[in-house]
């Protein structure tokens, strides 16, 4: 495999090589740095001899089948040497030249030949408009700029569309441990889906870290995500572009347009991967998983503290990650004996300056904390910057190595978290390594760290696989072939979605204002009354809808009116055309959205939000790829703050949430099963009555997509 | 005065002194570290000598009068010392000890004689349970905690409410310059707002700085506040107990009462402070403010990077924090010849790699941008991780020096900020400090922080002072005194509201059903018919309300309908009190809620926003201090989404925002006038039509105060 052949390279070639400083010699120097031990053959049309070995004219002038080749060269002959690199049976080339899809129409034309190039002779490229890569643990690299005097090797592969993101992780200082680092560029060729699927099966790389502007070809990275889960090793996920300004930075930058920032965001979660929101989470997270051994016993965090000053500002912090911090139980009793009176006993714990004075309470305090079965790791929140006094930052230091030493007693993890970012004191630093405990910085990037940790894996596991289509497709499918237009009428809709099981409201349709009052006698009072006219989909801003009609009287007063406006504001010939469609009113404890639709990148999605206008004026939506499990339909309606309304908000009653999720799931299955035909279907809203009363899609739209 | 006696003392006194380390050595030390020029007296009973002078045993024996006593003694003899000081006519203590306010009912007992002690003989306080202080700038300590190694001086002044953070900030090692920090525990009788207007005088102090746990004194602390706005005196201020958790906490901490979170925003805000999030974010406010040697020449900043990778970063934390980043204008054309074809010319400005090749095109791009008008600061997006090879350090350092020198030529500072927080290269940092170029960590904090100092004092100069009750006042208390009950009727409500010049719905109150369809007529269709019936508010559920009447003949039967079913609602021998109201039906581009209060800690406010369950579910509401002025009204409503609907959302045409702002204002004076006698009024919701047809407030409540 070419990829393979790229990244793990048994023999390579520099074009463009030099002995000055530049690309054509970092890449050199990087060769020794990583300690390859394979061939290097260096190209350079002006030298006989450089760097003390031979150098040849052109790669076609190299011997064998080098299998990874570097290019540093001006960008009108990259193309010659993609095509001696065919010629010669390369496995693939790291071009770093610029002036390719960046660069406008004619960059982007060549980048297309280069694509096509590659794709003829089965060569993988990084780049071009990159910087290459390092393989730490392969002892490899095409790499173009200067490396840091000291790297940290471990188990974190890094694969970023930015060089810049990449300098700024391979300097970072702090013990990332890279096993590789690859800057995808432009991505003619190659995608961060191609290294990712490659990388998570080398066994020295435990956690991957990912920086995206543009996600291509979402299935395959959906695919190397969820198979990262499958083996156990976190999948890291920084995504700019988030905001308008920013998405319109990376279609600039990239010239690739911008899919939906909610959309890409599911498929990152659907594919078990952790997304952070900056690159100081992404280096925090990916320095806690990789510091972690084993799995953790407990699914929360006890942290202690000396200050209850610095508790609040964590608990503010802790609370927006979504950190969860089991209340004391077991440990209580013990907890109680070890801290003076008046301590108020919780997670977190205030150990006040009793933690200070007498260690070993630190000590006893994180065993007794890590113990209590639902605790899976124990936190230090402790400020140590390095200005300390040595007498200071000796007592903080003792105290990390007590409150490590309680956490291996009970056998969990221990994480140093400061409210303060900058660099800490040597000696405190010193005592963490001595106890392998991470050093996480930053109240709210170091706990949206610890959060992520902890509920990793949590929701991908349960995700469920897609069912074959059933008895519910075809009697959706017998409903949708009767039905006429391209947008089905309300109580059409209705009964497609009646065969997934979504109960539809008791109604009937009059012509009539004699039918309707008899149809509404047949249904129960109170009802609604709705004129349908062809075409016209806003009821309500033409006064074609009458809630709350509560006698067979006042049915046909009603009727009558809403008939007499429908005719006048239909068109020509359509007044014989008007219906009257006979509701039951139900009361609902909220309403909400549920929709789905097919999206063009990422395929069929389902969401739950706030109906009406407030689904996008407050962007409270939850979005998967569709279909869903009904435990990620109640994650969905949970994560919603219009599903709030459903769980006894304010003294209300509780709603059916089981329901109002098996809505969810029907919808995502029937967008699933149909997505070539159907374009978007949309319950808006869905009224979700009491507990155990089910649900009733007071609306609804289906649209097909177009022939 | 007391506080400034404690504060620039020029004797003190160390009850509790010793040659250990311990609190008793530490103020020693600490005197020595700031320079103390003044008498020190040492007081322990069981040394005759100490630290090489005499010694006293007890502070009674003291000569003179001491300014300062720092008390570091077991808790149960603290009140005899704090006697002894009063009997010796000190100027005030800074007590360490703890076992007060924070240790149960017995500490809190022995908290208010201390307080009483003080009241009687004006004695200030710092603590206790504290560390006392630190000021740099007067030479002089009471501080009981060892300081680091070396503390940068300058002009931020810090006053905070826990100890742990005040050693955060000493220790930070981030040159934050610090003139003075104090931290004043428990505050028993000395509060925030008591230092702060002190040290807002001091002619050292440039920036203040403040940890809140819990405000007291609001008002106290507010006219500090706008004491240093006017004094141009920026106040960076940090409070825990934000979210539930955080809150209880707090409470636990310090065992006070948390008030409402957004009532303390808006009083931190009409202070003209700053408020911040994390200690991160206060330490880059507060050297970002600290670096500024005069005003800015415009409120937007210019941004420039190597990476568009890094820009996109940057541009999603940027929209977050508010940062203004004018878009390119009178720079176009010089930017245009400096960088290469295909450059997207934009701020942020990519350089791509032309930056680092020729650095004097950065200095020249840095330039341009800075003489845009409404530019005021040059932003470098750059990380330089201590970690960099000497190769790119350098490369970037130049970077930073050519930035900085463009930025000089135009007249405006440059401030660097990276995207990863850690340490800088020593290389780049010396670069930075030699053009005295601020050196920001992390892309939200420290964007966050340019954004903070590019807009403060905007929305604090605006503030209006209250007006004299007038005209408006006179005609609204005629209304109230007439009207019966704790709750007014929805007209008669809208009567008073009509008195602050917030235009009425037009509407007439009806008895029968002939009545009510002659004032639909004479009022013009359509129009809206409520039932009223005494002692129920919650008109729709009951059925007693129609929309939409269209006809005097609708209106009619509509009426017959409410009235059946009000008499039924009505309780017995109510019957007879049922009136129609009948009203203009209006068609509001959006309905938003305005509200006002008297809040028990902070007085009047008002609020804006989402009508409805909403906000509460969405916490969709900006709040002020009441009276505001156009403007503040103006900028409350477009810090809502529902302010977001007015402003031509989503095609919809736009709302006559003027209007809405002066029904805000509105509100705001009538509960600045009428605070003592009106607990609440509520438009619920405020209907607003189109640019330049007013408002109408479609319901409203007026609550009186409690007798």
């Amino acid at each position: 495999m070419s990829l393979r052949r790229l990244l793990y390279p048994r023999s390579v070639a520099i074009v463009g090589a030099s002995d000055k400083i530049g690309p054509g010699f970092n890449a050199w120097a990087a060769l020794q740095a990583v300690g390859f031990e394979g061939e290097v053959h260096l190209v350079n049309p002006n030298r006989d001899t450089l760097l003390d070995r031979p150098c040849h004219p052109s790669l076609a002038d190299v011997p064998g089948e080098p299998d990874a080749v570097f290019v540093a060269v001006q960008q009108d002959r990259v193309l010659d040497v993609v095509r001696q690199a065919a010629a010669k049976r390369a496995g693939g080339l790291a071009i770093l030249s610029s002036g390719f899809g960046e660069a406008g129409n004619d960059g982007a034309r060549t980048q297309r030949e280069l694509a096509e190039l590659a794709a003829q002779h089965d060569l993988a490229v990084c780049g071009p408009n990159c910087l290459g890569f390092l393989n730490f643990a392969g002892r490899a690299a095409l790499f173009g700029t200067s490396l840091p005097n000291a790297v940290s090797r471990g188990g974190v592969a890094a694969v970023v569309q930015s060089g810049s993101v990449g300098i700024a992780l391979l300097n970072a200082g702090r013990d990332l441990g890279l096993s590789h680092l690859v800057t995808s560029g432009n991505e003619a060729v190659t995608t961060v889906a191609d290294y990712l699927e490659l990388l998570v099966e080398d066994p020295d790389v435990r956690v991957l870290v990912v920086f995206l502007e543009q996600l291509r070809n979402p299935p395959k990275f959906i695919a190397a995500c969820r198979r990262a889960l499958a083996l156990g090793k976190p999948v890291v996920v920084l995504k700019s572009g988030r905001t308008t300004r920013g998405q319109q930075a990376v279609m600039a930058h990239t010239g690739a347009v911008a899919g939906s920032v909610e959309v890409c965001d599911a498929a990152i979660r659907a594919a078990g991967a952790i997304q952070v929101f900056s690159l100081d989470e992404l280096v925090e997270t990916a320095l806690l998983f990789s510091s972690l051994e084993r799995s953790l016993k407990g699914r929360g965090a006890a942290m202690l503290s000396l200050s209850g000053g610095e508790i609040a500002l964590a608990l503010d912090a802790g609370e927006q990650a979504g950190l969860p911090l089991p209340p004391v139980s077991t440990a209580r009793q013990a907890l109680t004996e070890l801290l003076p009176p008046y301590s108020h006993i919780a997670n977190p714990l205030d150990l006040t300056w009793a933690g200070l004075y007498d260690p070993t309470v630190a000590r006893r305090c994180a065993q007794a904390l890590g113990e209590q079965e639902n605790v899976g790791l124990i936190i230090l929140l402790q400020d140590a910057p390095k200005g300390l006094g040595t007498q200071q930052a000796n007592r903080y230091a003792t105290l990390l190595g007590m409150v490590a030493e309680g956490a291996a007693l009970a056998g969990v993890p221990a994480v140093a978290v400061s409210n303060i970012s900058g660099d800490l004191h040597p000696d405190y630093e010193a005592m963490a390594a001595r106890h392998r405990v991470p050093c996480l910085r930053g109240t709210a990037e170091g706990l949206t760290a610890v959060a992520r940790v902890l509920t990793w894996g949590a929701e991908g596991a349960a995700q469920e696989p897609p069912r074959p289509a059933g008895a519910a497709a075809e009697a959706a499918r017998e409903i949708l072939v009767r039905a006429g237009g391209r947008v089905l009428a309300e109580n059409d809709g209705r009964r497609v979605l009646a065969a997934y099981g979504v109960a539809p409201l008791s109604e009937r349709v009059a012509v009539t204002a004699d039918e309707a009052a008899d149809a509404a006698a047949a249904l129960g009072f109170p009802v609604v009354l709705k004129a349908m006219v062809p075409g016209i989909v806003h009821k309500s801003e033409l006064g074609l809808v009458r809630l709350n009609i509560r006698t067979a009287g006042e049915a046909r007063e009603a009727a009558e009116q809403l008939l007499a406006r429908a005719r006048a504001a239909a068109g020509d010939g359509e007044g014989g055309n008007v219906r009257l469609l006979v509701q039951e009113m139900v009361a609902p404890v909220a309403e909400i959205l549920v929709g789905a639709r097919v999206d063009p990148e990422f395929g069929p999605v389902v969401v739950v939000g706030s109906g009406g206008v407030q689904v996008e004026l407050f962007k409270d939506v939850a979005i998967r790829l569709a279909p869903v499990s009904p435990d990620v339909a109640v994650a969905m309606i949970r994560e919603t703050k219009a599903g709030r309304l459903l769980e006894g908000w304010r003294g209300r009653p509780r709603g059916d949430l089981d329901a109002a999720a098996a809505a969810v799931v029907a919808l995502s299955r029937f967008i699933a099963e149909f997505h070539e035909t159907i374009a978007e279907v949309e319950i808006n809203p869905l009224g979700v009555l009491e507990e155990g009363k089910g649900c009733r899609p007071l609306d609804c739209v289906i649209v097909r997509a177009p022939e």
